[in-house]
């Protein structure tokens, strides 16, 4: 008997952005497996067994889900937001490269969810309306170095930047570190979202210019996505409701002395 | 009275990717605005009202949805994929920005949705895995000198890729200029995916070496969202089925000779 297993974007924190497939997914799974705080926001059914773990585990959890599936159950592996992007996806496969060549007989799916970048734009407006790129801050799986250049490139090449994994207790300085960064490439009323908890209770929504960003980081944690506007990026200040931060979709001269012209 | 304008994503073409929450803005509205083949998408109801239009009208498009919310109308207007990402959001807003100032006195909220990337990247597995970029490859709004020095930037640093918009009619050549300039970058067999129609009954979804890629080119069109992986994106084979293609969490050493170190 082979099973088989299903890795579920649950979205942000609210149940109205889970889309009907990954709903579906949850509702056909006899085993759930995840990080304890995401399982806790799936009710609790009959026949359904729930397999929480803790955050930094993700490849004994994508081998515990692996072990099951192919046990013939039918396992879904809750992530939260997309599990495509800084998730669980990367991290089960990773485990299916390198465990029993048994599990690729396994039928493996992902279904995709809205990632907190596409919520935390939402929510102000439309500060991806042009090129853009995300990267995670965490050095735990690579080099800052790589971290340092990348944001670099994406500085002077003028993509607005998502941060994920902005900091956490054991990564206290890379975020304020990033930011600086920014200063030396985008002008200092460049706007800077912090976007904490998106679609939850305890949501909370900072737009800051740049020049002020930096001695914020600090107020930043793991449920924050931070926001690097593009040169563009601007907003559109309303009476009596809060500005919206937006990209333009046009570019009108290359923002780059070291453009290379059509090759 | 004062009405209201959501500017809702309906997610790639599978109604089973659509989020409750813009299923509801949907139901609410008095009255859809957009591109005629998203308006199909939605069931003619008694009470609304569908204003399609051409998809090359973005800015005419959002200024007849914000005249009729002004008037006093319940205003969806509805954008595929996600509407942060190369669709209407960033429209609206410039509209809004440029428009009448009275329109500033309008709610306006923005529903995210499943993006062509996200949902294509879960079709074929985890390839945005790691640190990835979107970019479109449209010059109708940026010079195409800004697209190259941007593909020049994230190619050096290693991003995975996404391209929106990789061609039209009118813009036959660009998407094989960018598979070109990759060509020079990451290795022969990096996965690039042609992913049409996601979806769709119509979905075609091709994984190929890069060294391919660039006579496959003419094969895309405007359905089509292409990824480049980075030069650690790889396929894990499996008997019987299609094979996974996904970026590892790790970068286990700098991919660029320019790399910065910790600032």
């Amino acid at each position: 008997m082979v099973g088989s297993l299903t890795i579920v974007g649950l979205g942000p924190g609210e149940a109205h952005w889970l889309t009907p497939a990954a709903q579906a997914a949850l509702d056909a799974a006899s085993d759930l497996v995840g990080y304890e705080p995401y399982l806790d926001r799936i009710p609790a059914r009959a026949g359904r067994t729930k397999h929480g773990s803790d955050n930094r585990v993700e490849i004994a959890r994508a081998e515990h889900a692996l072990r099951l599936a192919a046990e013939g159950r039918t396992v879904a592996v809750v992530s939260g937001g997309d599990p495509g992007v800084f998730a669980m996806a990367a991290a089960v496969f990773e485990a299916l490269e390198a465990g029993d060549p048994a599990w690729r007989a396994l039928t493996i799916t992902v279904e995709p969810g809205i990632t907190a970048m596409l919520a935390a734009a939402a929510k102000v407006g439309a500060p991806l309306g042009g090129d853009f790129c995300a990267i995670s801050l965490s050095d735990n799986l690579k080099p800052w170095e790589v971290v340092t250049m990348r944001l670099e490139a994406v500085l002077a090449a003028d993509f607005v930047i998502a941060l994920y994994n902005p900091i956490s207790k054991a990564r206290p300085w890379q975020l304020g570190a990033a930011l600086e960064l920014a200063v030396r490439h985008r002008p200092a009323e460049t706007p800077v979202i912090f976007a904490r908890a998106v679609g939850r209770p305890d949501e909370n929504l900072r737009v800051l210019p740049l020049s002020q960003a930096v001695a914020a980081a600090a107020s930043a944690d793991m449920a924050t996505l931070v926001m690097i506007g593009a040169s563009s990026t601007r907003l559109i200040e309303r009476p009596g409701q809060a500005a919206i931060v937006y990209t333009p979709r046009s570019v009108t001269k290359s923002p780059c002395a070291t453009s290379q012209g059509r090759t």
